[in-house]
Order: C-alpha cells, then structure tokens, then sequence
C-alpha cells in the first residue's frame, strides 16, 4: 500500500481526488464504516464482510488490520482494554479465584488512565440510545457472558454471571458515574476484598 | 383558594390574565419551580422556601401541598414511588430479613406498571447530565442511604449500603434497560433467592 498520508505535508493534510487511499487513511474508513454497522445492525448481524462492503475494501484488509470481528469492535469503539485478550487472562487460571479476578481486573481497567472517560461514554450511549444497547448486548453475550459461563460450567452459569455483571455495572455507575460517597473514595483493596467472597458465592455456590 | 382551573368550563381551559391561580394550575407551579430549583441547585441545597420563592407563592402552600421536601422531590420527579414511605416498610421490621426486603422491593417497585418508563428515565439523566447526577445522589444519599445505613449501624454502614445500591441498580440496568439474557426474563423469584443471601452478608456480615 502506498503511504499517500504519511508521504503529504502538513499543509495538505486532504488527499487529492483519485489518488489511493494511505494506510493509515484506509484503517480509518473501515473504523468508520465499522462504527456505522455495528451502530446500524448490531454486534451479532456485522460481519467483516459487512464491513469490508461498506468501508468499499477487500475483506482481507480488514482481516490484516483487526484479525476479528471482536479485535475490530474493540478499535471501532476505542474500547480501552480487548476483552478478547483479557478474559482469558481472568479465567485461564481456574475458577477458585474468578470471583477476586474478576473484581479486581474489573476496577483495574476502570482506574486506567483516560480508561474511565470513555467507559462512562459508552455506558450512557448503552442506556441512551436503543442500538447502542443491543450492540453492547450482544457484543457483551458473545466476548464476556459466553466464555466466562462455560468456564464455571454449570447449566444456570449464565444467570450467575449476569447477576455478577450486575454488581460490577452498579459498582461502576454508583462509584464512577454517581460518585456516591464513601463508594466514590473507598479503597480499590477494601471494595476488591468486600466483593470478591460474594461474587464467588454468586458464581460458584 | 379559588378553584378557578375547577369552576372554568372545558371550552375554556386557560384563565384570563389578572385571575387569581386555581388550586391545580398553583400546584403545577410549584412542581415546575421545584424541577428546575433541584435540577439547578440538587436536592441538598433546595429548600421548601427557596422553591416557594421561584414559584412566587407563599411556603405555607407548598408544605400544605407536599408536606416535606422529599415528598415535594417524588413529586416533581413523579417517582413511582415516596422512598420515604418506602424506607420504613423496609428497615421497619429488623435488620434479619433485611436482605431479602429489600431485593423483593426493588423488583417489585420496578413491577409495578408504568413505573419501568420513569425509572429508566431517571437514570438515562443521572447517567448522561451532571446536574441530575448531583440531584440524584443527594436524595439518595438523604432519604435512603442514611437511614438503611443508621438501621445497619455499624461503623462502616454507609460502605456496605452504597455497595448492595451498586448490586441493585446493576440488576435493573443489566434486566430492564439493557435486557441482557437470561437476566432479562428471569423470574423474580429466583433473583431474589440467589441475591437476597449476598445482599444480607454484604449488608451485615
């Protein structure tokens, strides 16, 4: 691919009619066709196919600069941390910690830097706007709920990790959206140590 | 007080200026000025007087419409339900059970028809316009944490309380606003069964 972008000046930051598309400047518009998409039809109905139609490029562009349908979600909506990378981190190791993992990989994320504003940006579209709803539903179900429920392997595992979903989404929304004090302020140890006995419980009782 | 919104026929629903206000068209007034005095000041700094004032209506009306600010709040905010008649029945009969009242309740008040729409809509302004936030959790704060925290009573009450809030508001974002399966169409009974017991230790182990 020829480097149209990173070859123009600063002054000419605009590409001229007919000439190819950079790099950098194709990656944005399969983004921006992926955000339109996933925003239109949801996580489950997009495919890179999909993408790759709209975005008007080869779907092995796309496959080469995300990998996966969940690699390119994770970009699209500047999620800060892949899910895909991070659940298996919290459930390789067994189920006997998962509750503590959980609880603490969760906080962890949220106390990133710049991590939080954009969380809280995508909680208030969820709750906003009815596509943004079903998209982080659905996405939610097939990179989180799915591997996580067939880690505990049990035939109500899925009920259990959305009620667990639940206290982590509240704690979230009360500590960081709210700021309800003392949640606001309490110490990530004494949250992960309150909560992580009764996640277990939830998960695994 | 005249009941001219009362005695004036359908045909002519709105009165002549210089007539005094009728008792309804008062009480709109005043649920007006308070929205816009608790959305701009938040609930702690209100007062039944400082709304009297932007209503331009004496206080001794607005207590003998609402009786306290917390009534006038549910009102204004058309809460499906006074918290303040609530909390009672809740923390009323001990601390035992308390775990499972108060999960029992929540489902419940969501339940109850036509609460759902208000519900989700308070929290889509809690979550997505500071002022309402700040709003929010100062009548929380006020009306619920205080006294479930003075009914716990123990040094680190408030911690526990916020923490079974962040549970509870999770499960209805996670079963009512983004009706996440199997959540969404689990039986109220069974949520309270398995979340009742953690909500309980959360609360007083």
């Amino acid at each position: 691919m020829p480097t149209a972008r990173g070859a123009a000046s600063a002054a000419t930051p605009r590409r001229r009619p007919g000439r190819p598309a950079g790099k950098s400047e194709t990656r944005q518009q399969i983004l921006d066709a992926a955000r339109t998409e996933f925003g239109s039809k949801g996580y489950d109905r997009s495919t890179i196919r999909s993408v790759a139609a709209a975005a008007e490029v080869d779907p092995a562009l796309v496959h080469h600069y995300f990998r996966t349908k969940s690699d390119l979600f994770a970009a699209a909506m500047e999620l800060p941390v892949n899910p895909r990378v991070l659940v298996p981190a919290i459930i390789g190791p067994g189920v006997d910690d998962l509750g503590e993992r959980l609880v603490r990989t969760f906080l962890g994320v949220w106390d990133t830097p710049g991590a939080r504003e954009r969380l809280v940006g995508l909680i208030r579209s969820a709750v906003t706007v009815d596509e943004a709803a079903q998209m982080m539903r659905e996405f939610l179900t097939h990179v989180l709920l799915g591997p996580v429920s067939e880690a505990i392997g049990r035939p109500d595992a899925r009920l259990r990790v959305t009620l667990v979903g639940a206290q982590l989404v509240g704690l979230a929304l009360m500590r960081y959206v709210l700021e309800l004090e003392p949640l606001a302020s309490a110490d990530t140890d004494d949250i992960v140590e309150r909560l992580a006995p009764h996640v277990q419980r939830l998960l695994t009782d």
